[in-house]
């Protein structure tokens, strides 16, 4: 753990001082240029300033190469510590500056500046690197407006994004992976492919699900769903708003009330929407009482939540104000806690590995021992249920994970799962929560073999996470590329010429029958045309079919991302893309 | 349509007379009574008063054989109409009368009182039977705590429910109907079977499906979407809440607010749940142009609306606060028009049949054209409408719809269905509606062959209507007793004794390998107790295994509602089950 953790500092504190050497640069080539802020971020650094100067990205060129310059020279960068007053006259006439000597004047904290070479002093609490020859190569991404503290009260700044890694191997496989990404970007896609879309009148971060997206969602939700039911789940369902009583109950109102939303007023009481399933389900268990031969229960629902995010925060799918959790609620005795949270992890990676996805970071998200008061629960259930996750994840052989200390849930501890998509980005997916609290909360309790009641430990897991999530991350993995059995369309039948439609319209009903989702191209388009646009659809199968093919009753397939065009049998065909389907490619 | 109009007032008019009988005995048998009011209603009638004595359905018999003797001495019943002065001398004492007639004489209206014989007198506005005589067979149901004025600030006075009928068949029938609904009522049932639950600090009219019920709500649900998908409709999904400025586009906040929750705030704007889904499909038709040749969109989803209900009407599954819609909004043409709209109601008579509904009655609600502050649009779009579902209607065969004038939907007007139950119950279950309104408002059209941009219609429609409601009628018309395709578990094996456990249990194997919803009983409970608790469970297949069964490697079935056992090879069994599931019965 400490090696990555000190591998990941470094490359920070390169990054920082890549920052400097840009920042050095703006102010040589734009005087009266006032520099404002620049931090690393992760996989490299941005810089915020005021500037007349309208700076585009075809300015990159030329500030990468006085960059450049920099680095070659490999510059001291040096640490000093002044006084405020000296500070404050060295940073004369920078607002910005004088902004963060009053917070650190205010703190009562020192000043500290870092110097390159003679030229450049900036007032930075640092680390650096020894020298400007130490920073790995490095590129210049974007130019953005950026507002001072991130308020839009403040003025609009300017903001370049660079990148920097150690080695030009590792900053190609980066820019080449931002270009792919912006390809995939899935809010693109979604519109392309018509998917998704949002409308500022029904509001910002509610995603609006059209046919074709709404049909993949579908697809995947009943998977999921099915697949739950075939591994000892119950469905349940529970409504979207319940009373602010239950909240209140739950312990939400107390941990969790900035993502809720506000209360609104139904007759006397006050109602919530609900941002988890949670409670109802512990009041359909306390529904009657229960003995332990019913354990373990395992609920499902496909319920769909909404959590306040910030407005600034919010992006395309993976970021949105409401969501559909493939959520369960597993609730197990002592005894059986270790097994349900193994056969958990093993099902989140049969369902994930089912969507392509191969490579799994897995996270421990603990309390923070320091911080105990945004926890609830005693010290002796925290450690249990630490404990139980760790040898969960231990026994299916992921020794090393990531652990987040502080980063459990305000109820209890839980294992994270992130995917590495096919650019090798990583997304949080999946969560595994034991938790001992909201059992004892709501009083849940099952009569055990000796006639005595007892509390049983409650599971909470989402293996998809949030549907819409899950779907923004698929999309970008798959560049919108749905293997077959989630095609919306999953053939399209293109005739060469209109003398060829009677017998695609055979072909189509054939298919038809066999359930597959088959449209055909009737346009009076070009076949190029219309081959072109079953390309960008991203369809998986193309059928042209001719003089050729109808003599000989066959179709011509052209199967997506295959180069080869295969002339087959109506009836092979058919079972090649039931063969397709079945293996969920 | 005027003889059914009729036919009801008649009905009415003896059972009012019926309760003036009543009034009349309760007087004599409880000196020092007050009454208070009593109408006809549905199926009978009911008397309110006040009275010291705690009346109890053991006294009925005693007050019916009084009331008999008055029906039999055939008195005349007459209207006589007198001044205010005189009447307030007439119920003098009466603090009730005395409210009335302040009412009457605050309106300025005339004093009406009817007189029974020589004994009785009321005020009343009548009309009545000319003499007792003319009062069908009665009986008393029920009594209950009723407020003067529904208003629970008042005092709670005594009620008194009764029933008459112009024959002793009818009412008999009527009876019966009354004991058998009892036993089936679905909020007796839905704890009986385990299907769902209210919670309070849930909130009220908000359902909690407990597995069973969400199974069977699951596959109520997966039938109709796929049914619906199979007829050429598209899945759509929307958010359960949208910003006010949506809720004002539509027109809901004007003409629909009483039945809206009140609003939250997100960051600056005010949301609210979402009591409909058509906006949302408007905004995704408005996603991009649209061409004629699109026509007709069909969009299905399953939509969980929530809408306001005072706590005194809810009801079980059949009156709640937050329900789900097999929703759908045809968006089409002109020409195109009537030919969606005979489709929607085949496709509707189709799946109510699915379910065993085989009764139905068309309503037709139109706009009342003395009141069009209520609605919007122009007359000429009405009257367009209007016929449009007329035609439909007609032209599959029900010429003798109901007409209701002024039931119409703020935007248009519209078909329900009702369904006759295995009771003869009457419920409102399915709705088709044709709306011109909606469009116009949020701007909708297509590009026509002539290039030009229309407006085309938009045709609302659930045909389960409300998924919770359609449950509660559901659970009542079949008693619990679900189909095998919707049943939660289809088969319960019952071993004779512990030695045939082994047996069950590669029975059980071999059922769940054919997707069978199978349990095995291995409580150590006797024989007799398991089978009468799994017909308690109305499991539709029982299978009982002892030393023969195990012999011939066969079970003995035991279907729910027949009589006769038979004893079969497991594999017949499971093409047995499996024809049963496939003919939905």
């Amino acid at each position: 753990m400490k090696n990555r953790e000190e591998g990941i500092k470094n490359l920070e504190i390169m990054r920082h001082s890549c920052e400097h050497v840009l920042t050095q640069v703006m102010l040589k080539l734009y005087p009266g240029l006032k520099m404002a802020m620049g931090p690393a971020v992760e996989d490299g650094f941005y810089f915020d300033f005021d500037c007349k100067d309208k700076i585009s990205e075809e300015d990159f060129p030329k500030i990468e190469k006085e960059m450049k310059k920099i680095i070659g020279q490999d510059l001291p960068i040096k640490k000093q510590e002044i006084s405020v007053k000296e500070a404050r006259k060295l940073f004369e006439g920078n607002s910005y500056k004088q902004e963060w000597l009053d917070e650190i004047e205010k703190r009562g904290k020192k000043v500290i500046i870092y110097r390159t070479g003679e030229d450049f002093v900036d007032l930075c609490s640092g680390p650096h690197v020894e020298s400007t020859g130490k920073i790995g190569p490095f590129k210049l991404l974007s130019v953005a407006g950026a507002y001072w503290h991130g308020d839009e009260k403040n003025k609009m700044l300017t903001r370049i994004y660079g990148a920097c890694f150690p080695t030009q191997k590792e900053l190609d496989q980066y820019l080449w992976q931002i270009e792919e990404a912006k390809k995939r970007d899935h809010r693109v896609l979604g519109q392309k492919l018509e998917l998704f879309m949002f409308d500022d009148e029904v509001g910002q971060g509610l995603p609006l699900w059209l046919p074709k997206g709404a049909f993949v969602r579908h697809k995947i939700m009943e998977f999921a769903f099915n697949t739950y039911l075939n591994h000892g789940y119950e469905p349940v369902v529970s409504p979207h708003i319940a009373s602010s009583n239950l909240w209140q109950h739950s312990g939400h109102l107390d941990f969790y009330a900035d993502s809720m939303y506000n209360g609104f007023g139904i007759d006397q009481e006050e109602y919530r929407l609900k941002p988890m399933n949670c409670p109802f389900h512990l009041k359909m268990y306390n529904h009657r009482p229960r003995s332990y031969k019913e354990l373990p229960i395992r609920w499902t629902e496909m319920g769909t939540v909404y959590r306040y995010e910030k407005s600034g925060v919010l992006h395309g799918l993976t970021r949105v104000r409401g969501f559909t959790q493939d959520d369960a609620h597993i609730i197990c005795n002592n005894a059986q806690l270790h097994q349900e949270l193994v056969d958990a992890l093993k099902l989140t990676l049969y369902i994930l590995r089912t969507f392509g996805f191969e490579k799994f970071e897995m996270n421990l998200s603990i309390r923070d021992p320091e911080n105990k008061t945004k926890f609830i629960g005693n010290d002796k259930g925290w450690e249990e249920a630490e404990n139980a996750l760790r040898e969960a994840l231990e026994s299916i052989g992921y020794k090393n994970f990531v652990l987040d200390v502080g980063g459990a849930v305000f109820y209890g501890p839980k294992i994270d799962v992130k995917v590495a998509d096919s650019l090798g980005r990583k997304w949080q997916i999946s969560t595994i929560q034991v938790d001992f609290n909201l059992p004892a909360r709501f009083k849940i309790t099952y009569v055990d073999k000796d006639g005595k009641a007892k509390t049983p430990f409650m599971i909470h897991r989402a293996l998809l996470g949030s549907l819409e999530r899950f779907m923004g991350v698929f999309i970008e993995h798959c560049a919108g590329a749905f293997p077959t059995w989630l095609a919306p369309v999953q053939v399209v039948i293109i005739p060469i010429t209109e003398r060829h439609l009677k017998y695609a319209r055979k072909i189509k009903v054939d298919l038809k029958a066999e359930n597959i989702r088959i449209e055909l191209d009737e346009r009076t388009e070009s076949m190029q045309k219309k081959i072109k646009e079953a390309e960008e659809q991203k369809i998986p199968f193309m059928l042209v079919v001719g003089d050729r093919e109808e003599k000989d009753q066959k179709v011509t397939v052209r199967q997506r991302g295959e180069k080869k065009l295969d002339t087959v049998y109506i009836k092979d065909f058919i079972q090649q893309v039931n063969s397709t389907i079945e293996k969920k490619t």
